[in-house]
């Protein structure tokens, strides 16, 4: 039962429901956010970038990492940070830049992990939703969210809202910004929240008794079909693994079995004809494949290209995971005695 | 069926007893072979390393990715090939070490973002099975592993080799040498593949329709994880999900449900107390945990520590992997009709 309303889903909805605002707002504000960074970079552009993250923040971490090597034209790292806080290793960053997210601000090992970057020469960047928290100090520059509290246990707002500061990050280091069509996003996030057809009828399509699934993408959408595989599982207990089509369409494919789900996703960019390859040979062996996408099951708008596509793409997969576990009976809004914060140290 | 023996696994099996020869030859070589790169690198230090691979060869990156770091102090990034095939990406990679993985080195992706990264400035390092292939020819530098051909689809010498050629080539780049125990290593693989039983008793505890499964390791071991769960995927068509004991803690184990099996891989190392704590998280929610570890239920000598045990802890996942293959009728040498070459462009 949700805290709040006695009835189940409902404060996961409203947090959904709040992500119009919350990006619209963030949007508005990416001008000076960009500024903020600049400023702390001093003008240099960095010889390396690492970004500091886990679960949820990790996923749009991977979104970062694509948009972040187009604008800065440099490999980017996703740190291991049992190395600094297992291993002891003592890195060596003079002009680079580390990026910590954190939702909460407060994640003890995000937070260690990015101030011994800083101490190590790196100019550190914090990506949270609370521009007073533990991380938000210890970093130089700060992209607050500003999404507001959350208190359902998947997350939702707070994690699009980590994708879109990425896509500031990435306009801040020289990006290219026509990649990112910031004004047709709060509609495009409020068309697919009022549209709540489709899902209702591929959670209908998924049999009761699945216990796995995979999700499914290629490129800038890759943290996507992540960040919707973990919202699967946190939310409905499937086993859902998120990869790269590239990467599943040899070996791995072999899981796919009659029935599997397979969750595809694709803003119809330049890695199109390869998602479309792996739907194929997943439809071939059985998989039952549900498409995110502009002409897909899941419908998304074409507007947001691939450089936003990953919000309005998560948006179908929060919809779908939070559908799939009210049919089962589960609170989507405090699903397995799961609790909000983590706390890795 | 197996081409060559018409007895199932057969292949698998004996290409899987030659790892003991492989790794003591290579062993034997790592003077030379660290030379050839620290030749290619004319003396200096990188300023950032990006390694390029799929599949299997990207697991072994994954181990590379901790094993480099520690030698170099600087992060490592693992490259998004279809930034450079797709988006078309121009990176700039002067003074950069850009290091390909590919067990045929045939894998066209793989030699055209190495060679484009060797465009761009870097210095390039191959690993690969074969020294005539294209990108040991693209490359400035080989490590080439010389296993002698593999034949079955799952990839098990070749594998543990890149492992093997990622310790090699952090000791080329001044990594601390005690960390792999080279002379141990021969004799704790012998040891592990004349020791069938724990597997064997571990596959039947394995219910014969379970369809997920969940590989957990922390820190250096992670790339084991990710290697153990794929031969799991590809061998038996379990769908098997790696993953860090970190990141799975917390909303994912949402999908540990009773009887699913959970296998952890710790070597006893700085991060072995983060393994412990997860394999009891997920026996308190009926997770059928079965652990490798020095004493484990699938054991693997301690010798190795984390710099090697990772070669260990995959060769038991190969056992496995293999037993439960046979057990469900499937041929492990050619599974699902997959074939051997991979040909991502």
């Amino acid at each position: 039962m949700s805290p709040d309303t006695g009835q189940a889903g409902m404060l996961m909805a409203s947090e959904m429901a709040e992500q119009p605002r919350v990006l619209s707002a963030l949007a508005a504000r990416r001008t000076e956010l960009a500024a903020e960074v600049r400023g702390a970079l001093g003008g240099a552009a960095p010889v390396g970038i690492v970004l500091v993250a886990r679960g949820s923040s990790d996923n749009a971490a991977v979104f970062g990492r694509y948009v972040l090597e187009l604008a800065t034209r440099r490999p980017v790292a996703l740190a291991a940070p049992s190395l600094v806080t297992r291993y002891g290793v003592d890195d060596r960053l003079d002009g680079w830049l580390a990026v910590g997210v954190s939702q909460s601000g407060k994640t003890p090992e995000i937070v260690t992990v990015l101030e011994r970057y800083g101490a190590a020469g790196a100019t550190t960047v914090a990506i949270t939703n609370d521009r007073d928290s533990p991380l938000a100090a210890t970093a130089k520059a700060t992209i607050d969210t500003a999404a507001g509290a959350e208190r359902a246990v998947p997350a939702t707002k707070t994690v699009t809202s980590q994708f879109a500061a990425f896509a500031i990050l990435a306009e801040a280091l020289g990006g290219d910004a026509t990649l990112f069509p910031w004004d047709a996003l709060p509609d495009a996030a409020a068309e697919i929240l009022a549209d709540e057809g489709p899902v209702a009828a591929a959670a209908a399509s998924i049999a009761s008794d699945t216990t796995g699934l995979v999700a499914i993408a290629r490129g800038l959408l890759l943290g996507a079909a992540l960040e919707a595989a973990l919202k699967v599982k946190e939310t409905t207990g499937i086993l859902a693994e998120g990869a790269s089509a590239a990467d599943f369409l040899h070996g791995p494919i072999a899981v796919v079995r009659r029935g599997l789900p397979v969750l595809t996703l694709s803003a119809g960019g330049p890695t199109a004809a390869d998602v479309t390859e792996f739907a194929d040979a997943a439809r071939a062996r059985g998989g039952h494949v549900l498409a995110i996408g502009p002409s897909g099951d899941l419908p998304i708008p074409a507007a947001l290209g691939d450089g936003l596509s990953s919000i309005t793409a998560i948006i179908r997969a929060q919809q779908l995971a939070r559908a799939i576990s009210l049919q089962r009976g589960i609170d989507p809004d405090a699903p397995f005695g799961l609790s909000k914060v983590t706390e890795t140290h």
